[in-house]
């Protein structure tokens, strides 16, 4: 018997979103101008308390790719963590987006940035023609070590990219995890922060295939529909797009998946508390972990993935098995 | 009551490709690493009859400007017919995906391109570094008018291609249903007449949101991977993408649905037979249609498109209702 | 003897120029920070009766394609003439600099275009997101076969772009011949007329390898001083470049070399009266001429491009020796 | 009185240059079809001792992104030094010639790669397809600070990427200082050492606007040929371009400006051995210098760049006077 704690990607899709798409199986019309396609602008505004653009894409890559092709300029750049997704683990989608803009990459602990890393990092760029002017900032949440930004934090840089002249993106592939451990509103920790732009993450959430772009200024998403257009990502009968973010938004099931996810992480957290690399504030786990540890583990049937060598990570998907958790947590405080 | 002739995008997802998402729905490899991925290249190169590199997409038109980006450097320009849906219905996907290569384009009746008209085009290209040299020619089956290549046709365009040094792709948005319509082999309208890539489409005929992008020349498959990621096309849940296409391969369904489409609009035509601007060859029905015509079938319930002053288009879809058919034949006959 | 009438690119650079080179032989500050590069503000400004920013470039492929990444996304459209240098010349410069924007072509006699034929294109492009929506327009001055727009002709192109919201550039390869043949002021047919930004031609007629690129509105000019870096078009000596400039508009060197050229062209265009397919307005003739023809002038040492089948173009530069120019007129006369 | 230590770009033309342009002023084939720029692939064959394909470009940053172009696709990235030319001060010219490929920067000492930074990178670079893929290394000789790699180091590299599949660019901004310190034919530190191709610069060294691309792989010239007509560096008028080239080789002036350089570097050196940041080996001298100190010596006439706090850069010209020298010099010995 085999336990998955590779991936939350790995992870089923809920019931609730594979009744939705049952229910949206009829005709309707073709690309984003169905129903419910047209009803998102509403449906996030109300969740967000602000009016907002809101748009289905199919995965993050795309959600970052666009968000960042829509506040940075080509011949800018997106001040990102070393560490970021946006750097590490596209394939260079937002180059690819930005036609070539670029990645600057600044520090920070558990990937998270500061106003003092990234500060430390703008003073240092010369502001002639020969170097390349940053025109953004983007930040993870939870981060790429499943570290949450406080909604004061997430301010905190807010308030550096309106001083600096930065448009602010939030790649919130687990925000969901986020709100859930702060217990904050959504607006808190995004617009109300000074975030411009979110990619708002369903998929690791129990989604199938369905993320959702939020514009807290609304003129930002104008060429963006254009630019989904043409990187191929107007689906053609979008209504099976839309029907699964209604669905993960209504009676809030984005929360209630996240919470369970963020659970099961936090017991593993405490059952492995002296080996953590990170605190556990979303639904990912990193420990130190010898080879022979892993081994140990691996012949246990528990599925994980290296992080780098003596490192290991454990993700908890919304629908992880009690049983799981409590075997994993059983076998960590074996170890 | 309203009857949907606008788009074969608008129509629903047919049960089996509902089926074979439901059956998937447990915990996989996320991205292209599960089961069923890893199993298409076997299933297409069964029904191509020759070993290929088969992808899963969620659009045509990310198929198209994948598969192009793959064959057509930037510097250089695709020939394409002025009518084609790259250049007219994908807001500049090629043009992005390619980092900005040109469409150079030709003529042909009913959307068609000939060795004549190509040749002609080819012919007027200075072979110096200040224009763009065409690279590959790009044709779709059926075309944008509902015309279907037969295999000599698209073999002569394949040789063409050869001789002048250009790779070839075929747009088979609706490829099923030109292969009802010849009644050949996938084979014999694709590799066999000189086509080294393949967008072959699945969504128009039933499916969700997984086409295929089938490499004929599995080398120019290997950068395409990369680019798929860096698109953001690589799906998180890519077992739901490979579920669709298995479906659809499957006991045959994208021939059945295809028929079904291609015979509802062979009645149509037969019904409108004198009106008719290009031979019903697909399952899209193209009309001479005065304004008062139109609003009258509109006044029936019967909805489409206007294309072009005093035309319009019909599209039947793999599901579209017999009685619907029927009534709109009649209507015809009556106008 | 050979007498050239190939091209004015392959004429030499006027004496001023080479004097000003070397005047400006001595050690001043890198890339565009010497005396005279600063200066070109001013000098233009004052040339163009109007607050303009100047920036050299090296080569009228490069000012018209940063002047168009300044006024088109990536995601937009130029509209052109089918035989604008932009579309035939420039091996996708603009597709490259803009990252992608499509260019659409409308017709005109002489290779020029009207309100009539650009509305026509307009009108024939569909505003939904699936179609590439043009944001700009471009015109040549003189056009591709030697015919000047008058100040009417560019007033009514720039009060349509205003209305249809595109941006408006001039490439202004032969600007100065255009000038010169109308008799007008520079503003008369730039911004007086709409037009936002500028090619301004000089190696044709006489510099060594310094254009300029005119912003009228100077908020566009920002960005393209870091395109220009980016594209490799900040010399590292620009003083050089600058001197080129400055040489060629003291004392109206350029009105006066391009007087010369325009009247050697008029002269040949009354000798070949019969036999012009355009009419002679800048230093260009466009002429009906059998092969036999051809090489009958070839054979007496005349140097010229065909022009398609059974047509040929002569171009007469800055500098062209008036026995040349008479012989070839009294070629065309014994033809 | 003032003495400019700032850079070899603002130094003046030297006189063969100025010489070759009023020697190639007269008409000629347009572009690089003239006499002078056709010889240039049998003048650097010779040179190199090999079968060379030779390119004039105008500036440093065009010469270096289009040959990372040449050999990097936009999918890929290309690994240099965190301190390159072409990561800090080309504002993304290799992004933009690239169309988004990502610089990987590595460590090392004086801004000198070494097979083990090198290989640390790339050991930590996933193979899988959301991480950006090497595809080529970048080099910069002589470094930015200053610093030549040995003939035995460049080949360390070369073997390094033959072995990992990447290819080899040389940023030869300083290409002939670093010949002249090592004392070795051209084709040691280049293509005998396994370098692709090299962006040789002449206009540091005495040139006005003639660099060279240099393809040791015949077979990479073909497609850069179109992307330097694409990107505005195909000059109107080569010839001019050519001539400097020709003018810069004969005679071995390259060599003989390059020795005077780095001649008087190497003279502050020694004056300030005791303040080096960095050996002098080419013609920079990279200093400790105390705010108090810096002032001292502005205050003396001396004009150069702070390079970081506490630090400074002084440049020596290939035509900086010997008084100049040896009053800086004298200077250093009095701090």
């Amino acid at each position: 018997m085999t336990m998955r704690f590779f991936s939350d990607n790995a992870a089923p899709v809920c019931d609730a979103v594979m009744a939705a798409l049952a229910k949206a199986n009829h005709a309707d019309d073709a690309y984003d101008g169905d129903a419910l396609s047209t009803g998102l602008n509403h449906l996030f505004s109300e969740l967000f308390e602000k009016e907002v653009e809101a748009l289905w894409v199919t995965t993050g890559t795309a959600a970052n790719a666009l968000a960042l092709a829509a506040i940075c300029p080509s011949h800018n750049a997106i001040v990102c963590h070393r560490d970021a997704h946006i750097q590490n683990d596209e394939c260079g989608a937002p180059e690819f987006f930005t036609a070539g803009a670029k990645l600057l990459l600044a520090e920070g602990e558990g990937a998270k940035l500061s106003p003092t890393t990234v500060n430390a990092l703008l003073d240092a760029t010369r502001t002639d023609v020969h170097m390349t002017q940053p025109a953004a900032l983007s930040i993870t949440q939870a981060s790429e070590y499943g570290c949450v930004y406080t909604a004061d934090e997430v301010a905190a840089l807010g308030a550096l990219c309106r001083e600096r002249g930065l448009r602010f993106h939030m790649d919130g592939a687990r925000f969901a995890n986020a709100v859930v451990h702060l217990g904050c509103r959504p607006a808190d920790i995004s617009w109300r922060a000074g975030v411009d732009v979110l990619s708002f993450g369903f998929v690791k959430n129990g989604g199938l295939s369905a993320e959702a772009l939020i514009f807290f200024d609304p003129a930002l998403a104008v060429a963006t529909r254009y630019r989904r257009k043409r990187s191929g990502h107007l689906m053609s009968k979008g209504r099976y797009q839309a029907a699964q973010l209604v669905a993960m938004v209504e009676d809030d099931l984005w929360l209630k998946n996240a919470a369970a996810a963020n659970d099961g992480a936090a017991r593993l957290g405490q059952a492995a508390a002296s080996r953590l690399l990170h605190p556990v504030e979303a639904n990912e786990v990193f420990l130190r972990l010898s080879a022979a540890e892993a081994k140990a583990l691996r012949d246990q049937g528990f599925l994980f993935h290296d992080w780098g060598i003596g490192e290991a990570r454990f993700v908890v998907s919304w629908n992880q098995p009690e049983a799981e958790i409590a075997a994993l947590a059983e076998a960590f405080t074996r170890l």
